[in-house]
């Protein structure tokens, strides 16, 4: 409480001063002498005179920001988001998008909310979906709960009559059974493709299958379960992946942050971002909707997670030969095998409950308008729906967000008149599968395609806090470097950047282990990276162990991701949350303020490289990368070249070179979209250079169409596809040459 | 010569006067203060401090403009360029492009060739394509010459060694032969349609027909043919379309502008925009190529055209019923009947040698920099390739451009220093299905699409000299209107808008009657219609009797082509050429230099209702449009919003402000376009509100995937393409709406 109050006197001081000095350089050059300059705007670092003065005003309104970033205050945004449940299309849903929308209308953003009717799916209150194990007369020997337990360590207060059950969302209900049980490991492509070698694969057909969650997106898991003719298919979280140490009580929730043994993970099945019934379009009143019924987004299985102590009860009764070393999970005393029969003419039968129901809901936006290019946008965005409490997924993230808008409406009342627009976003319906930020991605396509400058996302911001990761696209690689080095780590005394080169052994090559470049489609960057084709970037603080995690932190989208879990066990002090409102706020003020903007594109050249190393690494033998090779060593020379015109000949004074320039950098990252997408079925998926995975969803997949021809083994199309990637890196070329001219191509 | 001399003494007086008020203003007011201003672009309007004094410069430089256009200067540019033969591909072609490049340098422009690898047809040049009839022993008793016929009148020193045979671009080789031969009109899909209430449809297949040139795009006639089983087509220009007043040798060509009996009509049946083998993709080196065999976009049966003293030859020897009025033809002596068997056991034989072969073709740009908007295009183009000596198509374009690259550039020696680029364009292959022009749009899509202003096209500019008609995006309606009240019509003492107010009886709603909102893919401003997304215009001179043509004037694409025709019937003193030179210059120089863009949204409102009611008129009454209605409502509000706050609150000397409106004004024919195209097979045409009908791309089509759907009775498809045309008419709301926030939509 007192560092609070003194940390807010000393950020009082200082906004004096920056007003001192700016009214100082005011009064000593910017007597303004005629409305066709642009000298109105008082603090806005370009229309100082000289490289110092705008140095002073700069650093100062830096500093200015990150003494106002306060972790109590963020400690109690996330407390009083923690006391609801906060299920999209729900009336949680609907009081947290208003109380939202009130309380950045307190801050003085202008507040705008956008409501879309979009496809969920919801358990049905009163019957919980049940997996069972039945005898040769069909009667029930075992029955899951359908329910994670209540510890007494839990806040009684909240409302945990609104618990959302374990389901997966989107899968179908029905009842299904079969004595046929295989266990197919995390259920990638791979795995299928070896347990082909072990059994006839004809066997897979009309059974059932378990397997773990983690690794990749749990909706490819179903999916790939799909093609086998599989009619049901049991996740659990194993505890070799989410109980690490140990399954004992003492060892996991809510004595650790690992799972307890009746712990599942929530979550959706839907491979698409967005409505499956208005894809490419918004899910406004007027849209035309196509049939539920033979959707090819919609899961078509019925699927259903369960407690590993549950999962423990099934694997027990499996038949057949024992899986390898890496297909053994930690459950004690269980003999992991691919299965075949259930032992003693046991079956198995899956029942669930799932509906489909179209529901409205709310986006929030607020907005700090530019003063000298209100049509160029930064957004910072967090999504606040959850699958119950959410205090990591992701009230880490709106919780930020909050002390964001609290802090740059701060900045503003002390007259910082910002050059573009600065977007607060608060989602909603993304953990069904970006539902709901990429409704209002198509809505706005047009607009957000010609004005988003970055989009900086906040979801699962922070697990832990001993180490920061990055995801961004490649123009932002220096970009992040430089942020890193102005912000203190959570409870070190050192920087971020300090913190990596530590960690790293000394080795300053820091963004090959830290960063990844591109963006999958696990969060609501999705429909920025592939529609918009804006240059994007998100973080998260976390904990070393955490990467070696097979998915998430143990408890994802459990029910108890509660503040008890976050004050306890993952950021006490809420340092970690603190630092990333500092990157991620520090990004935004210099995006939004900045006169020209800090993207490198030599870094998109060497991302380009090493993408290029690893296809041709993995293609057949025949197949001729030459073209590719030739546009990608143009695209250096053409990038350095930009990079020199920059240094030496543009005249930073002059508003209309600026955006000139400023259009080039922004129209880089856009060049590389494929209007028709990376096939029929994925016209979507705009990003030639980065797109999720076919095969997972959470991962970026570089060249993704060359990618999946090559793993269609059709060397035609991995040719074809080959000569449209050095099409869109040609299309790059030609934007960031000088605009005075078409410059001819041999 | 005089008078030329005159025109030229007058011109440079007045560059004097543009000079010493242009100094006189710069000495006054504009003594430059710090580099920050954009005063250094002495003569550019926006810098001048006074409405009066910009109206002055502007005036001056307008009236400075029309004075430098040079009738004399056009009619050598024709003569010259009317010397060979422009067959693309061809060593002709190359040398033209060289000729430009050479012609532009000179005069100071900098000039860019850019070349691409095509797929062209060819004629065989030894062996000539066949018609003939044949008796029960297959002798033929009457063979087509397979060649047009030279006469006395034509100018001995034209190399018509060099002539191009008549064929049918694109259509394949080979010999067809049948006995069932059918008479089907125009070849529409209503004739079609028609003639199968006549005889049984299945009679059609393994036929050969003949129809005659005129109301559709002939590709889409040997298209419907197809669909029918159909083994062969034969075109022929009847006399009632090509020889309106006679047939007599004294009232057709060399003796007027009417086709002489064994006149034909050359031209491609490409029913594609660009090369078919790299739809979507420019016709690189690297790019890959799809296979020709069963090429969707090439014809697949045979098909030539013959003189109509030939067709007279053939249609005499038909049998069958005899044709409704509407479908007779003005052959002397011929009953036109719909045709079955031959007479006598006749058979028909069409023997074609056409081959196809990938072409090197070069397009020649030059370019005048803009100084404060560089990376902002004005384009004008023409083509240069021809089926012969081309002087009407597109002779009269390219000489229009030339005199334009003088014109302009004589401003540049006069200090002129326009604020956007101005770039000059003469491509190639346009003949073959804008197959030139598309590659360069595809291969620049990304920076065309961000920065072109718009496309001004010239192409058969000048076909008479009674009246001058546009085609258009319905923002440059007003701009139209404006430019014709600055520029004198032809041969008589009014100004172009004058000559339309006559010409309509007093009516001032000229635009209803002289102009086409939308374009079609008639000429190469399709990609820039569909791909780039600009606002373009389009114009020829005519004579009020061509407005009753079927199709094109009556030498359309013949040898007939010659400067001859156009020096002694079409453009006497070559005033129309100037004319011509003068609308599309002034616009040029408007669209170049003028502050604010002259684009009128308002406009598109009125466009949008007209369609909205000819769209209903033809839907089944099923059909809801009151999205649709709702949406087009909401866009006129949005529009008057835009044009009052242009009027109140822009201050159009602020730099950013300015730049802010045009981007506007330019992404909002840009917000019509939908990424996907308006079907995956037709993924090209991405205008959703023009674009060039399915059944003949000489039509711009209003909404076109929702007529395409009316068409097919789908009802289903109707409503979702109902659905998708209001999301973009959305998209172009959220353009027009204050770009600082993103407004909501409810």
């Amino acid at each position: 409480m007192n560092s609070n109050k003194l940390v807010y006197i000393g950020s009082i001081v200082s906004i004096a001063i920056v007003l001192f000095i700016g009214g100082l350089l005011i009064g000593r050059f910017a007597i303004p002498r005629s409305s066709n300059t642009i000298d109105t705007y008082n603090l806005s670092i370009v229309n100082q005179r000289t490289e110092e003065e705008r140095k002073i005003i700069w650093n100062n309104l830096k500093q200015q920001f990150l003494n106002l970033v306060n972790a109590q205050e963020i400690e109690k945004n996330l407390y009083n988001f923690t006391r609801h449940t906060h299920l999209a299309g729900t009336d949680d849903d609907r009081n947290e998008a208003e109380s939202i929308a009130t309380k950045w209308r307190e801050y003085g953003l202008d507040v705008t909310i956008h409501p879309y009717d979009v496809l969920l799916s919801y358990p049905n209150p009163i019957q919980p979906n049940i997996i069972s194990i039945r005898d040769q007369n069909n009667n029930s020997i075992f029955q899951s709960n359908g329910n994670e337990l209540m510890f007494n360590e839990d806040d009684k207060s909240l409302p945990f009559n609104n618990i959302v059950r374990p389901f997966l969302a989107y899968t179908p209900n029905g009842t299904v059974q079969s004595r046929k049980l295989f266990y197919i490991n995390y259920c990638t492509t791979d795995d299928f493709q070896f347990i082909e070698t072990i059994i006839d694969k004809n066997d897979l057909n009309g059974s059932i299958i378990i397997c773990r969650f983690g690794k990749i997106f749990r909706g490819n898991k179903i999916g790939n379960a799909e093609k086998y003719g599989i009619i049901g298919v049991i996740l659990y979280s194993d505890p070799i992946d989410f109980a690490r140490n140990s399954t004992r009580s003492n060892s996991t929730y809510p004595n650790s942050i690992y799972m307890p043994d009746m712990g599942q993970q929530r979550g959706s099945a839907l491979i698409l971002s967005g409505d499956p019934l208005t894809k490419h379009y918004p899910a406004k009143d007027y849209m035309y909707r196509v049939p539920i019924d033979n959707n090819p987004w919609l899961p078509k299985i019925v699927a259903q997670q369960i407690g590993y102590k549950e999962a423990r009860e099934i694997l027990i009764r499996m038949t057949g030969i024992s899986v390898l070393s890496n297909w053994t999970g930690g459950l004690d005393q269980v003999n992991y095998v691919y299965g075949g029969l259930l032992l003693d003419d046991l079956s198995i039968q899956i029942s669930s409950y799932n509906t489909l129901q179209i529901r409205r809901i709310h986006h929030v936006i607020g907005t700090i308008t530019g003063h000298i290019e209100p049509d160029r946008y930064v957004l910072i965005g967090a999504h606040f729906d959850a699958w119950n409490f959410g205090a990591i997924d992701d009230g880490s993230g709106i919780a930020v967000n909050h002390e964001l808008v609290r802090v740059f409406r701060t900045l503003v009342r002390s007259n910082w008149k910002p050059r573009r627009s600065l977007m607060f976003c608060a989602w909603t319906a993304e953990e069904y599968g970006i539902v709901g930020s990429m409704e209002f991605v198509e809505e706005y396509a047009k607009i957000l395609g010609s004005r988003v400058v970055s989009y900086l996302n906040m979801d699962v911001a922070v697990t832990g806090s001993e180490l920061m990761i990055m995801e961004m696209s490649p123009l932002l690689y220096d970009f992040a470097i430089k942020i890193s080095k102005q912000v203190k780590a959570p409870y070190v005394n050192e920087t971020i950047y300090e913190q990596w080169i530590r960690i790293n052994n000394g080795n300053h090559n820091v963004g090959e282990k830290f960063f990844t470049m591109g963006l999958s489609a696990i969060s609501d960057f999705a429909g920025f990276n592939q529609i918009v084709g804006s240059s994007n970037i998100a973080m998260t603080y976390l904990n070393k162990s955490d990467l070696k995690n097979a998915g998430a932190y143990p408890l994802y989208h459990t029910q108890y991701e509660t503040f008890r879990l976050v004050k306890k066990f993952v950021d006490p002090e809420f340092q970690a949350h603190q630092a990333i409102a500092r990157v991620i706020g520090l990004s935004a003020l210099t995006l939004t303020d900045i006169d020209l903007l800090p993207y490198n594109p030599a870094r998109y050249h060497q991302a380009l490289v090493s993408l290029l190393n690893l296809t041709k690494s993995i293609a057949p033998k025949s197949i001729n990368f030459t073209s590719l090779q030739n546009a990608i060593d143009q695209f250096k020379i053409v990038a350095d070249q930009f990079n020199q015109r920059i240094q030496t000949t543009l005249d930073k004074s002059n508003p209309i070179q600026l955006r000139i320039v400023n259009d080039q950098l922004m129209q880089l990252e856009r060049a590389f979209q494929n209007p028709l997408g990376s096939s029929i079925e994925q016209a979507d998926l705009k990003h030639t250079i980065y797109a999720p995975s076919r095969t997972n969803r959470y991962n970026a997949r570089g060249f993704p169409s060359i990618t999946d021809a090559i793993e269609d083994h059709n060397i035609t199309n991995i040719q074809q596809q080959i000569s449209i990637v050095t099409y869109f890196i040609h299309s790059a070329i030609s934007v960031l040459h000088q605009p005075n001219k078409i410059q001819a191509t041999s």
